[in-house]
């Protein structure tokens, strides 16, 4: 998407053609730096320290990450120790595995002195097939919109969305925000809530600054404080991402996303899960159960970045001393307070006969 | 309640008999540290400046404004000045008008000689009167928790509360607090989950404090965690407090306890609030539609403060430069979602019928 009338993806070649450049997301919203990766080690890195993060774009990065490896030592030992290297950097990254494999299956068989073009190829493949994915999900959630916007007669349509789904999460469009974009793109007048997302702040600190740096409307609200608005009619519609969706509909997302579910089932709001298809977990069904939930460092609750009067970045802390905090990362949203799911496919009911009817190749024998 | 082991009040009279002391609250949880208040400016400045906060603790502030006043001028027109410089503090804060009504009847019909003496002891009263009631909600919800001990065979009742209906908002004891520090004292193992409570945080900052130099054990978790909780069984029973109940039981208060409500209705755990009954208002009876909710600097969503790995105190910047921020302070929680009040008259259902049942002589006629 843009950044100040400017276009860009999250990843992208260096002018150099073969450097890799991507956009520094630990200093946002405060920073907007682009770093160049030259070497495998500098992708891990990037992965393991954050600079990049979200499903989609942690995969095309790794992918990129052994086209570099290519470069330095396009031996099957090469590969394999870069490997090695990248799959460490976050261990229960769905789609850091499956890039790695793609990009070994493609590599494996060729000649070393043709892999360094291959692995480009490949990683650039990897990079649009996520925006094609993308740009599905957004035309497939353009009509929610449309036809609240043609209710509203002119009035605009008000989307709460929760932590960040946004294109800076993929290599472009987002999940959550395809539809949002799209819609935008089509002049339809938009205003977004923009769920904070503690204790991370995905929401402040990238969701607002990639919908502010487009050009979308959308204010900043506490994640305490949808509930609230929509039972004063101030939600049109709810859309969230999914790291994790069961068969049977079940929404694992960021913790916080049950809470708006209920409210908006509570107060007759369309509540959609925006999600590339493959994240839909065909081996179970029941969420709840089923779904191990992350529990992240407690320091994430306790302490928090910004930026001071003066510039600076600095972290602060907020509890008392001695203060112990639990910090679950996701929970599980049951799907009949889903209204629907927005695939790359098309819209369908979070139900396991209408994923299934979507998506039957994939359903287990 | 106790700070290490030290009985405290939030107010008090200084050991020469006459300054008033309290806690400066701005600067929770990072420093400790009581401030003697020596004239009815330095009252109001600590009102309008929250040192002070929570409506009874204001009350009692301006109670011992007027008694200060008094020792400088206890002449008419020194009472009304000062009178009106306490009132403009926090113009919208019930508790002080009320305890400004109670001081000015109080001593108006006295000579100037008397006032003095009479100040304080009125000052003195409603400070006493705010310790019982809040300690009659102790006794009165100390069954409900002593009931889920029985239950859990020795394991710690989990009680989850949002905000800060601590002592720190009173005089002593608090209100949703006051059945946690009775059933501390009674000996029954709790642990509290404490929402941190955006945008203000006076979960993480005054709740999480207080538990702590009491001793009592708690987590703080951040505002999305409680329905996860509630789901995976970790909740007990929520008991939250109210700025303003109305005649038919709709519960007003901080943002987010509608969310936290939802969750308890959808996964079967109690939910309860702590209530003096002065803050029932029997004139109305629809909280969603009567109750006007205030909406507070966007500052308070976008900046926070807390302590640096220096030791300073720093305020920093969690949204991008140009993103807007909405925040409604309160919300209203409908009475079919909360399982019971507790007041110092004892237990009564959320309805109608019920709150004039226990308060006959307040009902309208």
């Amino acid at each position: 998407m843009k950044v100040d009338g400017v276009h860009y993806r999250t990843i992208w070649l260096n002018r150099d053609g073969w450097g890799v450049d991507i956009l520094d997301q630990t200093r946002f919203p405060h920073r907007f730096e682009v770093v160049t990766l030259r070497s495998p080690g500098e992708a891990a890195r990037a992965i393991r320290d954050m600079q990049v993060r979200g499903a989609p774009l942690i995969g095309a990065t790794a992918g990129y990450g052994m086209a570099l490896a290519c470069r330095e030592d396009a031996s099957d030992a090469g590969l394999d120790r870069a490997e090695a290297t990248l799959a460490a950097t976050r261990p229960t990254a769905y789609n850091l595995a499956w890039a790695l494999r793609r990009m070994r299956e493609g590599l494996r068989p060729l000649s070393e002195a043709d892999r360094v073009a291959a692995a480009y190829r490949l990683a650039g493949e990897i990079c649009d097939e996520d925006v094609a994915i993308n740009e599905a999900i957004g035309e497939a959630g353009l009509p929610l919109l449309r036809e609240i916007a043609a209710r509203k007669g002119g009035a605009p349509v008000r989307v709460l969305t929760h932590c960040n789904a946004g294109w800076l999460a993929t290599v472009d469009w987002g999940t959550a925000t395809a539809p949002i974009y799209k819609a935008h793109e089509a002049g339809i007048p938009l205003h977004v809530w923009v769920d904070e997302t503690r204790p991370r702040n995905q929401g402040a600190f990238l969701t607002a600054w990639e919908l502010g740096r487009h050009g979308v409307p959308h204010s900043v609200i506490v994640d305490n404080a949808g509930g609230h608005l929509m039972q004063h009619g101030e939600v049109d519609i709810v859309i969230v991402g999914s790291d994790r969706t069961t068969a049977a509909g079940d929404v694992c997302n960021k913790i916080g996303t049950y809470l708006k579910a209920l409210a908006a089932h509570d107060n007759g709001v369309p509540f959609y899960v925006a999600l590339p298809s493959p994240t839909i977990d065909f081996t179970i069904r029941d969420g709840l159960a089923e779904v191990p939930i992350e529990e992240r460092s407690a320091r994430e609750v306790t302490h928090i970045a910004g930026r001071t009067a003066q510039g600076a970045l600095v972290e602060i802390q907020l509890t008392p001393d001695g203060s112990p905090a639990l910090n679950p990362a996701f929970d599980v949203t049951p799907a009949h307070l889903v209204s629907g799911l927005i695939t790359e496919r098309g819209l369908c009911a979070a139900s396991g006969e209408a994923i299934a009817a979507l998506f039957p190749e994939r359903v287990a024998a």
